[in-house]
């Protein structure tokens, strides 16, 4: 007979997991495994919540396994190394993104793209190499392989940083991969959400003119005043679109609702990339002749490799770039859901989960 | 009063052209302007049928104005030259390809890409510097400024050759633009008409693994034993293609008909480029989550420059690539119109003008 949660391992653990396709989420027993000999625990501070979480807990996308613990923007601190770990010890400060395990032999893991190896596990909603179920940071404990663990740089906030562990590399990724990083270029971002307001923020430090496309004029102020973008249009005024043609060399698209493609396509010079981290979950309408016209090019892009997670979190150190975040207690998690379902927050919510997970 | 066709340039000219959206071809006097200074005068002795030339006849793009000369395909010999040309003689032997001006100034004319100039001008149904319609190959002569001619090397046949004026340099310019010319790697190929056979051709001169992917079983033959590629996909069979996902490294899409695109990016391995040289004339459907999840790219690519063109030609000519043809009289181009759009034809139509419109 399968074990349960509670029984899979020998540590005891404790956090929030949904149960059904309702997505409520409510307190979990369960359990995590001992520390192995390159594995770390961690105790968890601070855990982001990525819209991700939402389509799990609800099933949105038809692959959920209940129960499921959410959570993939995890802060916290070492509090035990297995005997063959060299990264860390106790008390260093460190993350854990999107996953924690991967096959670390094929091409993609060779070339430090854990994140496109078929073998991928995430970090909730997975199961790990001895069979039982992964499950995310909106919980007490982890314990992770250290390769797949971050260290966190001194100067970077653990609450207002946790984002940057899946929605800061999903945009730092493909900005540095598709060359859409050089100073002196012209990068569209659409959408500010949480992944759009790192973006900007990335792309700024880069050095690139930056011009946000969203829906909603009222985001207006917010990228030009406070991310300090360099200019806005609104999505469906066909006269502002017009008038900007032809005249960005990238495009990030953040949006993760369908939407049209030809008025972005339209916005990129000859030779242009739209790059896209969203995924809508219906099929996009491609126009064909505009990309031949200008021998455009429309990418895809997730998440990142552990190398790069690492990079990204210097860099981010760096020039001091966080996410804007509201924080919350554990128990206002389903509130939280409910309100980032209709996009009511600004940027991302960050649990505060030391502190008021032994509440619940 | 605008001039008639017959009257707006001193020089006499004869060809075939279609008046209205039949697509109907018929004989038509019409005139070329004299030599000017950067200008060659050319002989056309042959000239190929592409698929463009039956969409514009019969005004499928929406965009024909009447009368039309169709041919972009145009093989001849220099007969005059003007005062401050520099790259041609009389008796060279010489091409046109799709465009005959552009800007020469702009950002993509600085950097070689002519056909990327958003003022470029088409062989025909065009308009040209000096407010004439342009007129396409299906004609006696042409003169064009030396810019947009090319020189033919010696060995390649001017019939055979024709096709690579358009159909090769659009198969060859994404190839290497897009990195998809290295040995080892596998190259897939969407269609086996006149851009595809074309584009197996140069794969095979790069030294690439070849696969064609063909909704026709029947072309396997031709593809594997004449055309020489690796191995052949029937599009439509689920088991072989998925057999096939994840092991090209790009793929050359010469379709032209709507078609669905998540099977061809399956066969894509991570980071793998679909490039599409066919235009559908409506929008296809794109799934985005499996572009993410292998971080690939959808690109659109249209002919070629000036220069490489140039270099595509004395790259075929070197490794002995022309066209497979079935050469025609002129009168014969009505009925391989229709042969054209039923896809009755291996692979590519060459009028013998020289030999064929005099008799007319």
């Amino acid at each position: 007979m399968e074990k349960s949660p509670e029984e899979q391992h020998p540590i005891k653990a404790f956090g929030w997991a949904a149960r059904d396709v309702s997505g409520f989420l409510s307190p979990f027993n369960f359990s995590r495994r001992e520390t192995g000999e390159k594995d770390v625990q961690i105790n968890i501070l601070y855990c982001g919540i990525c819209h991700t979480d939402l389509h799990c807990a609800k099933n949105e996308w038809g692959s959920s396994k209940y129960p499921i613990v959410p959570g993939h923007e995890i802060m916290g601190v070492v509090t035990e190394t297995g005997g063959k770990v060299t990264k860390f010890k106790v008390g260093d400060k460190v993350g854990v993104g999107c996953m924690v395990g991967s096959c670390l032999s094929c091409e993609n893991c060779s070339n430090n793209l854990e994140n496109y190896c078929k073998k991928i596990i995430l970090t909730y909603n997975s199961v790990y190499h001895d069979g039982t179920p992964t499950y995310g940071g909106y919980s007490d404990i982890l314990v992770a392989n250290e390769h797949f663990v971050v260290r966190i740089p001194d100067n970077l906030p653990l609450d207002a940083g946790a984002p940057l562990l899946c929605a800061g590399i999903t945009t730092y990724s493909p900005l540095k991969y598709f060359g859409l990083d050089k100073p002196g270029m012209h990068i569209g971002i659409v959408g500010l959400g949480g992944l759009g307001h790192i973006a900007v923020k990335f792309a700024k430090a880069f050095g690139v003119k930056i011009t946000v496309i969203s829906t909603s004029l009222h985001k207006k102020k917010k990228a030009l005043e406070h991310l300090g973008a360099d200019s806005f249009l609104v999505s469906t005024d066909k006269d502002q679109m017009k008038a900007a043609m032809d005249s960005m060399d990238g495009i990030l698209d953040t949006a993760s609702a369908v939407h049209p493609l030809l008025p972005l396509i339209s916005l990129l010079k000859s030779h242009g990339k739209l790059v896209m981290v969203g995924a809508p979950d219906r099929p996009l309408e491609l126009p064909v002749f505009p990309m031949l016209a200008g021998r455009k090019i429309l990418a895809g892009s997730g998440i990142g490799g552990m190398k790069e997670t690492q990079e990204m979190l210097d860099f981010a150190a760096e020039h001091n770039i966080v996410a804007d975040i509201e924080i919350i207690p554990m128990d206002y998690v389903n509130t939280a859901m409910e309100r980032l379902s209709r996009a009511d927050v600004k940027y991302r919510f960050v649990i505060d989960v030391a502190n008021s997970l032994k509440a619940a």
